[in-house]
């Protein structure tokens, strides 16, 4: 997608260990407009899908997944990172490694809100090393409900989480896809 | 506002400790279409005060924040509660009693993100003992920018938190208030 293309290669800014800071737009200030522009992208690509509900996982998909689910005309879910006592009752649960905070935590999805009859779209930021994702895949699968796709900001391939999940045979749809971040310098594929 | 207040009344569960949940639509599932309505109302009730940009704090009241912002046609920033490396260099930062988790934790937010030319409107998923809104009005002050005021959706008005904070001078507009969850009996002023 060329507009968020463009806004990652004007205001993006890599770091060390392979971080592309993007939270003048992306993840902690955000670009409502942008996300709006991103969000019909998304239906585009899954307009035919029948999703029924959104999953994204906190905190930074959140403003993306409810703008996107704006356009789908459905509701949002997101996998909160620990247990606390607003959550009652059953959840499913899985764990998660964070490449930005390290660590592992476990991510949990009230029951009531994942159904076999749901047909879930993903939405998150970005797609690095495909841990996020494949928790909330996994949370998915333990419902008995369908995961129509994960739609994400930015994937970087180098990183190789979506090649590998693609090849368990998930569709992912990537507005913007990094090959390289060598030297600082921003290579899309 | 009588939407927000049925909602309340038809999914909101009261639980020990004080505790309403609203998990359902408000914040881990999330209503997006009833998040415009109030969005409207916000508008409405701020609409004259020059709002520049939207401040919340992760994670449940980013969706409500996102979806407030394409009305006002404004950016929002969020503040994260612990500090990552995925931001560097400046933060104001201001520290918060959970009253859902427990415990004391850091907010912050990055200097650039915050300017004295801002006019800010907080917006937040529940007020109860104020202490969140507390913490996000000092961020605002510390970056010598304008608090034009917050926009709740809950506020729990037999905790507090909102009186203390208008006794100061902090013009307060919560969609729902509640003055009693009695016996589970939620109770509207």
């Amino acid at each position: 997608m060329q507009l968020l293309e463009e806004r990652i290669l004007r205001d993006g800014k890599v770091r060390d260990g392979n971080v592309l800071k993007v939270d003048s737009f992306l993840n902690h200030q955000m670009d409502v407009t942008l996300f709006s522009e991103m969000a019909r992208e998304f239906y585009r690509l899954f307009q035919t899908d029948n999703v029924t509900k959104i999953l994204t996982i906190e905190a930074s998909g959140i403003g993306m997944a409810c703008i996107t689910a704006q356009v789908f005309d459905c509701p949002v879910i997101f996998a909160k990172k620990s247990k606390t006592k607003n959550i009652a009752g059953d959840v499913y649960t899985s764990k998660v490694e964070s490449f930005t905070h390290g660590g592992l935590y476990d991510i949990i999805v009230a029951k009531e809100f994942l159904k076999p009859e749901d047909r879930i779209l993903i939405i998150d930021d970005f797609l690095a090393n495909g841990a996020a994702l494949m928790g909330l895949s996994s949370l998915v699968t333990d419902a008995g409900a369908t995961l129509v796709g994960a739609g994400i900001a930015i994937e970087k391939t180098f990183q190789r989480g979506g090649e590998l999940l693609r090849s368990q045979g998930m569709r992912i749809e990537s507005l913007a896809k990094i090959k390289s971040m060598e030297g600082g310098k921003i290579q899309f594929c």
